[in-house]
């Protein structure tokens, strides 16, 4: 996407020539910055990719699975011993236990890499990460190209602005590139449509707030951001026309897991006739999973609704405590909408009906989806 | 209740002696200084405590109604004419538009005042702002006491601790004393039973993680704060017994109008098969009203979207701005949570369904709700 007049990827690799070597490294957009700071960071090891994982600096189940593979590709550079990589392995499957594309992308840079002799992996599995980071923006095109067709469906019957609620931040910051959520919006807005976006803050690290809102502003696209208590009464009201979120593991029987929050969205859409789209690329369908039940749930630090972080009146990034001293807080960081209550899944393969999801099994690429293949 | 050694209320009236008079001022807990400052402040006039109410410092629709009663009294002080009562009651009446409460209690005082010579409007002010204070902590006990008969008989199901899930504050701080929807967990609790409070957050202005949680701490009652999210998914794991709201208004049909977000929770419940309870006074009751359509919600400041308070590192109180400079942001600050979605209503008469509340008018005392002695 343009920042200014770059354009830029939230991930790619850097090569310097360090004492006539050349050094791979891995430079990322840092999303905890964001929106107040823009700040890259070059990371060097497989340590430090699974720490800007943990601490969120990368975020959204595509860029995890992107992220994840360049961490295996970090992790070759001093050694890439079947143990040495097996640690890099278990070192990011630890970093965030909720997002399947995590999982997906190790098993598949591992597969690639233990394929091919030593010496040769290191060079293999820069390459399979570049493959993996440009699939994904195929797939979010191929993803935005769908949904744009739902939304031009819907627009039909409104001679008027098109409202899309979305929650967390399902964007191009939670891709390589295009988004996954906001892909049909950005290809609605390019193509001359009157679309506006209601945008969650999603409470407790406000991604709506900080990274939606900061990147639908850069595009041009007119948004609002509401808490995320208000999209039951906008629904009640007619402001909604459909509801669009992401994923982070959707299950094959359809059921989707996605930030804490959306559950409550999309029983308002059923509850006032709103369509309710998760888009989700095959890389974050578990095919292993029918029962929600069996996905871990991320259970992340109380801090983050004790404090809030944001831009002080002194211009400098603070965080100010919300809750008395010595209060308890939980946070679980995902919650499931079951099957029933979701309208369609835009993949890019086409748009499902979440109970015939199956249906792409029939079409879906080995190297996209490497579970099928296990089987 | 107890803070510290001391037994308070949120509201009282003080007298003091000056030039030989006695001067009669009204004392508030701002309620914008909780939960990390403990301030008390006094009030000298209408325009005071209109602005007192507009800005929050006292809120909660029980409590909005003693403070304009209290303002009343204040506006008297000066001139009791027709003309200085009748500007009163509008300046009161503009600072907050969805709070029956408010409009029920200015009411009350104006027949009260009006019905007297003018010389006389100013004791008999003082004494029916007292007597409606009065009158809330009496109605709020027995709502305490119909609620702990609902948590006693789910206990009875339950060899565990019962949780119970609270959206906003409708505690003491939101009356004069012992509050509505935590009324009955305060008699739960002092009557020996193992009790847990889920406490929403409740964006924007954080009334759950600022107040709620102070309040429940202050008196010892277990509780953890979660964001707004979190609830649907505390639900889903069956660890939501019930859920227990007050209200800002509620129609004679049994539509709940309360904080934004109290909608979204209450399709939570009825998905999850958990009973959804709202604690409600009969003066919060618009016997003139049928459908919710037509109450008046009120749209705040989207600054208290932009914006969040709390303590910095430093100790004091400051604000972070959370969303990029320049987005907009809109901020409702009530839903309404239809009759269909309502479980029971506690009121001070008893329990009711919602479609049943019209039996009230069959026991209400006119005093207590005027609107029944106008038809």
């Amino acid at each position: 996407m343009n920042i200014g007049q770059q354009q830029f990827r939230t991930i790619w690799p850097l090569i310097q020539e360090e004492g006539g070597h050349a050094l791979h490294r891995v430079a990322i957009i840092d999303q905890t910055a964001l929106p107040h700071e823009w700040r890259i960071v070059t990371l060097d090891s497989v340590q430090q990719m699974a720490d800007a994982i943990r601490r969120m600096q990368v975020r959204g189940a595509p860029l995890i699975g992107a992220a994840a593979a360049y961490g295996m590709a970090l992790a070759s550079r001093h050694s890439a011993s079947d143990g040495n990589l097996q640690a890099a392995a278990s070192c990011l499957l630890a970093s965030r236990p909720t997002a399947v594309n995590l999982r997906w992308a190790v098993e598949r840079m591992m597969r690639k890499m233990t394929a091919v002799a030593e010496p040769l992996r290191c060079e293999h599995a820069w390459r399979e990460a570049a493959q993996i980071a440009d699939e994904d923006v195929r797939i979010n095109q191929a993803i935005g190209r769908h949904g744009l067709a739902l939304l031009q469906a819907l627009a039909a019957d409104r001679p008027r602005r098109l409202n899309i609620l979305t929650h967390c931040n399902a964007g191009w910051l939670a891709t390589v590139d295009w988004g996954t959520a906001l892909a049909p919006v950005y290809a609605a807005f390019d193509a001359g449509m009157d679309v506006h976006v209601w945008v969650d803050e999603t409470r407790p690290r406000n991604q709506g707030a900080s990274l939606t809102a900061w990147e639908l502003q850069r595009h041009g696209v007119p948004y609002t951001v509401v808490c995320d208590n208000a999209g039951g009464r906008l629904m009640q009201q007619g402001k909604v026309d459909c509801v669009i979120v992401g994923a982070d593991r959707v299950t094959r029987t359809g059921d989707v897991c996605n930030k804490i929050g959306t559950y409550l969205k999309a029983l308002a859409a059923a509850d006032n006739g709103v369509p309710f789209y998760a888009a989700v690329p095959t890389p974050t369908i578990d095919w292993q999973i029918a029962d929600a039940k069996d996905i871990p749930i991320e259970e992340r630090d109380a801090d983050e609704i004790h404090m809030v972080a944001g831009r002080a009146e002194n211009g400098c990034t603070a965080r100010v405590r919300v809750t008395p001293e010595g209060s308890a807080a939980a946070n679980p960081a995902f919650d499931v909408t079951p099957a029933r209550l979701v309208t369609s899944v835009i993949t890019e393969h086409g748009c499902y009906a979440p109970g015939r999801l199956g249906d792409i099994l029939q079409i879906v690429d080995a190297t996209i989806n490497p579970i099928t293949s296990n089987h």
